[in-house]
């Protein structure tokens, strides 16, 4: 987290107080439990590629989340990763929505690679009204809500305010993908943003807590496509907040269901790099 | 780090035990500084090429350390980062050899990206006796003496034995040079690694840091070209006493002058990884 010397507390009430609130109690029970399954040893439960693995921790972890939101929430809908595996339809209806990432870095997880995140975003209207992310393994608590800044720890975050490419450290994700084709088109990205002369490029394994550097200034830019809307959900608040930018890849509007993003802490630097992109189609969330 | 449920306290003692306490000292004291540097507003001094910024804090800290050492061990000899990059050779000779790399993660401590840390390593008669790195803003100290065990935090440290690369974390890191046709050949390393269908592939800007996750047992492979013998040289007793692997991209044994290294959990990963490879030249360290 990038320090600002500021220790402003988030300011308290509004609408949807009782739902943030659950969900950073929740976020942090469920850090708890992945805390412990690291120091365990895991079997997993599931494969479905190399890329993808489901763990017992995943399924337990979103349980929870689900029904203790689901107790004290009960006409709430919800959009959860592990959910949707199972078949569940990913919609954004106009009624109060959690989207739900029980372990963002299911991949780091399996190897115990530090960097792993609980991610719960809340959307009304089809509007996202707050996000809380929560780092397990370092304990960093992030939070945004719609209005009201973006923290880390009770610490302000605020973007950085870089618009030239050749200054910017720029974070990605490789994609669940791994086709010849595929990883063709993810690799020449990369090599367009370091044609640009990017100074740096970071694929750390967690396109949430990748987003989270960007929040708190720590990088300049994200981009992925083969994301999902609960990778998305929370962090977008918390960038927003933090005054940055997310984008479609096409450089139009964020479509939270559309699988492609791209963040920033200035809309220049969002643009350039959406500009540098070639598309990886990965269809839509909710038309899974 | 991989919690493995141990918590033995390294065995003390030794011909070198007096070094090996000044050194963990010395790496303390300057994550101290960076950290404190990390929360203050930075001034780049000096930019060899956007890849590679020199920073105050970079020279304040190789200062402290080898000014300190030398009052110490005033017969003692270095090798460091800054010091060659003002033009003194790096050479290994018999003598007692400090080796070190004040902030590995140049880049990443420019953005306040928080993945730097501190790097000591210690050789006698051209063989290496002993590693400390601190992982500066996670507070992580890792330390490795030959025969005596690897540990962080005075927690004991175990590679991975995995030997499958389709189950595998690897790391790696772009390197300094970004001419096209270096980066065609890091970019074709990275798809080969992908196509032999590697579970993942990191990039966290810090050789040092990587290496010690390797050490950790949370990541099962790390090559790169383009390295230093400061990055490599302290990671590499850390590894092996954590019962891993170093050696050169050709297969054969580790030459510290080399600039390129493979290192894994096994050998069989090792050398899957090396055969993976195409070879980037970046010259010797011991040359330049």
């Amino acid at each position: 987290m990038k320090p600002s010397g500021e220790d402003e507390a988030a300011p308290a009430g509004g609408p949807w107080e009782e739902c943030f609130e659950a969900a950073v109690q929740l976020a942090l029970r469920a850090g708890q439990i992945i805390r412990k399954a690291l120091s365990e040893e895991k079997r997993v439960s599931t494969k479905t590629s190399a890329a993808d693995l489901v763990t017992e921790t995943d399924h337990l972890v979103e349980g929870l989340i689900i029904s203790e939101l689901q107790k004290r929430f009960p006409s709430h809908r919800f959009i959860a990763e592990e959910s949707a595996a199972a078949g569940a339809k990913c919609v954004l209806t106009p009624s109060p929505t959690w989207i739900v990432d029980p372990i963002d870095g299911t991949c780091n997880f399996v190897h115990r690679f530090p960097t792993v995140a609980v991610s719960i975003g809340f959307a009304v209207d089809q509007e996202l009204e707050f996000g809380v992310i929560y780092h397990c393994t370092e304990e960093r608590l992030y939070t945004g809500r719609r209005g009201r800044g973006a923290f880390c720890n009770g610490q302000r975050l605020r973007v950085s305010g870089e618009t030239d490419i050749s200054k910017a450290l720029v974070l990605t994700e490789i994609g669940p993908k791994r086709d010849p084709a595929t990883l063709k088109l993810f690799l020449s990205n990369m090599e367009r943003l370091l044609h640009a002369k990017a100074h740096g490029v970071r694929v750390i394994g967690s396109s949430t807590l990748a987003l989270c550097h960007l929040a708190s200034g720590a990088a300049d830019a994200y981009y992925q496509f083969g994301l999902h809307c609960w990778d998305l959900a929370a962090a977008t608040v918390i960038i927003r907040e933090a005054g940055g930018i997310v984008m479609d890849t096409s450089g139009g509007p964020l479509d939270l269901m559309s699988c492609r993003v791209v963040a920033a802490g200035t809309r220049e630097m969002a643009t350039l790099i959406a500009q540098a992109l070639q598309t990886i189609n990965y269809g839509r969330d909710d038309e899974k």
